[in-house]
This record gives structure tokens, C-alpha cells and sequence, in this order.
């Protein structure tokens, strides 16, 4: 299975190119470099492994929640890839992604991926690590207050992501191990997507999209710039 | 030559083909929405023309001053379909893209393009039409306060964009018809793009950057979301 994958949820901006076994990615932390830097590591990716892009099996990025904008980058790449090189889409979600690389990252089986939401408020999702070594939801995305985010069970915890780094204080009900910095990357989205590519849950060019969970907030916000 | 054009500079959302002498576009008012319309638009073109894109001669993209995110989106989704089919890519400003629209609707010789760029400043452009009908940069893009804006010589003046829309009685020393509702359209990022493809001034996918103008402000606000 040849997937290239892409996440500009935040801050960082990565790129991963999984050939089978083997898995490279590019990962830089580069606020609103994006644009600047994605196309470049993917073009990278694809050169050092021989391939073009119409060789791969299937593109993949993380779909959000996030950034506003960081989201849209990534979505909009993968969009114009896509209809390009005419690829199936897989898009994963960018909270699980992030658990995927914390576990990986801490060896933890339960984490709880907190993505800072702005507006006082945290992207959630809890996680634990299946028996094929991939992260498994445990209930909903969820946006809210932090001191409304609730464990779904016992046992022990990674807490991890921007969401923990702006309001570890606000968590402390939650007790739990905390890797703050911990980011979304296009590694981990790759590894998510070769589940979703074999179970045929990719979709077209143009049903790539974000997910934002907040939709009352996109009409509060002003459109735009 | 055949050209496919995208706007996404600010809440208007278009996508254009041009075709020889036949230009089709189409253009959404649409705030927020650019993820979800702009493919789909794109789709609808090719097909309705029983083209693919590897059978183009270049993309073209207004590649800014305007909003953010905006002039992200479609600069991602030119940078996806140039590296997937392999096409060269004319960024055309979009506050010339601007004009010549507002040229064309107003039957106007002279237009100063005005683009709303928050923090009570204006992106600006003052354009004359050629010989060849196509709009003519007089001096540089600007940013700043819209009681700086100046004309560049007499005669009639159009003055077109969100710009005016926003600052219309800050402008008033300006004189000049006014055309505050006026958008960019992808037909005329197309328009300006054939002379930018038949003088060689494209560029390769990663090259395909948006320009913002304004690189403090980009520091100034927080990254991202």
C-alpha cells in the first residue's frame, strides 16, 4: 500500500510518504509557512522514493478539528492532488491522529487528545489503542470548556496537544500523564489511513473536506481574512 | 490556449475556464464555503468542456493581497492540481484581477482597485487599460491607511472593491465613480493569465505562492486558527 499523507492541523506542517513497511515523513514547526512548505515536502517525499504521484494508492490528511485556516491548507491540497492524479482521499481525523503519535510516542494504550479550540475552549477525543496497534475513538469529537472534558473510563491516561499546553491548569481534574507538545503528524495520519483505505472509507477530489466541529462559531466569526 | 483559473480572495468563490476565445465561469458568493465549491466548480467546468486537466496549457490563481485563508485556499488547490497534472502556474494579483473586472463592467479606462484589508488599511492598486484592453499596473500594490490612498493622475476614476465598500467616506477625497460591491472573478484572473502564459512569467507548483503585502501584520497576529 503506497499512501502519501498531509496535516497542517496547527502550527506544524508534515508531510509522510508510507510505501508498505516503510514510512518517511518531512515534519516542520512553521506557523503560517504552510503554503510555503508543504508542496516542497511532498515533491521531496515523492522524488527520494522514485515515484509519482499517480503510482501512489491513496492520499490522506488529517480533516480536522484545528486551525481554521491550517485545516483548509491541507484539505485544499489533497483536493487539487486528487483531482489531478484522480486518487481516493482518506480523511482521518486530526484529534485521533494525534493520540496515534502520543501512544506511539509515551507507549500509553488510553490517551486523550486535547486540541486547543481557541475561545476558551478544547477539541477532545478520547482514545485507546486497539489490537492492531491503532487508536480506537471512545465516543464523539467534542468541543467545549476543558473543565467540562471527562475521561470515558479508569485506568491510566496521556493527556496530549496544544490543548493541554494552553490549559493544563484548567485539567487538572483529570490528573493523567501530559505530553502538551505534542503535535499532529502526516506519519500518523498515513498509518490511520491504510485502515480506512482497506476498508474502502476513502472518498472523491471533492468530498475531501474539513471537519470543525464549532459551527455555531463559523457564523459568529467574521468570514474570512 | 486553454486556461483554468481560481479565486478565492475574499468571500467570493469563482473558477473559470478559458478556451480560445470562449471564457465560462463559475462564481458563488459564498463565506467560508471556498473548501466545499471550489473543486466542485472546477469538475463542473472540465466536464461541461470534455476536457481533462492534463489537456490544459496552465492554471492560474489570484495569488493576493486579500483574505488570509482565502488566498490560501485557492493557492493550495493550484499547487495540488499543478504537481498532480504536471502544469504551469501564473499567479495574477488579484487586485489587477480586480480591475480589469471592474474595467469591464464599468467601461472604464482607469480603475483603482481597493481591497478591505482590515486594521483600517487598504490593499491598492491603480490600473490603466492597454492597448491590448488588458489592465495595467500604475506603480506598486500598496497597503495602508485609506486617507493615504492617492491617484496617480487625472482624468476619470473608477474606484471598485471591498475596499471602497468599507472605507467609502475615508476615500472621498478620491473623487471617482464607485463600485463597492465589485468582486474578483476568476474569468479575469484568466483574462490577465493568457498574457502572463504566452510571456513565459509561470511558475512550477511549489512556486505557486500566495503574496500578502503585509509580512508585520503577519507577525504581529497569532499564528494560525
Amino acid at each position: 500500500m503506497k499512501i502519501l499523507s498531509l496535516d497542517t492541523t496547527e502550527q506544524a506542517c508534515s508531510a509522510a510518504l508510507l510505501l508498505d513497511d516503510e514510512l518517511v515523513e518531512r515534519f516542520e514547526i512553521a506557523p503560517r509557512q504552510h503554503s510555503r512548505l508543504l508542496l516542497p515536502m511532498v515533491e521531496s517525499l515523492l522524488a527520494e522514493a522514485g515515484l509519482a504521484l499517480a503510482q501512489l494508492d491513496a492520499l490522506a490528511f488529517a480533516r480536522g478539528p484545528g486551525s481554521f485556516t491550517g485545516v483548509r491548507i491541507a484539505t485544499a491540497v489533497v483536493q487539487g492532488l486528487a483531482l489531478g492524479v484522480d486518487l481516493p482521499v482518506a480523511p482521518v481525523s486530526s484529534l485521533l491522529a494525534l493520540a496515534q503519535g502520543a501512544a506511539r510516542e509515551s507507549g500509553a494504550r488510553q490517551v486523550l487528545a486535547l486540541l486547543d479550540a481557541r475561545m476558551q475552549e478544547v477539541y477532545a477525543l478520547a482514545c485507546v489503542r486497539g489490537e492492531d496497534g491503532l487508536m480506537q475513538p471512545q465516543g464523539a469529537e467534542t468541543v467545549g470548556p476543558p473543565a467540562a472534558v471527562s475521561l470515558p473510563g479508569g485506568g491510566d491516561w496521556v493527556l496530549a496537544g496544544s490543548g493541554v499546553a494552553t490549559y493544563g491548569e484548567v485539567l487538572a481534574h483529570l490528573g493523567g500523564t501530559r505530553l502538551p507538545e505534542w503535535q499532529v503528524h502526516a506519519a500518523d495520519v498515513a498509518r490511520l489511513a491504510v485502515a480506512l483505505v482497506r476498508r474502502g472509507e476513502t472518498v472523491a477530489a471533492e468530498a475531501a473536506l474539513p471537519v470543525y466541529l464549532r459551527d455555531q462559531v463559523a457564523q459568529k466569526m467574521t468570514p474570512l481574512n
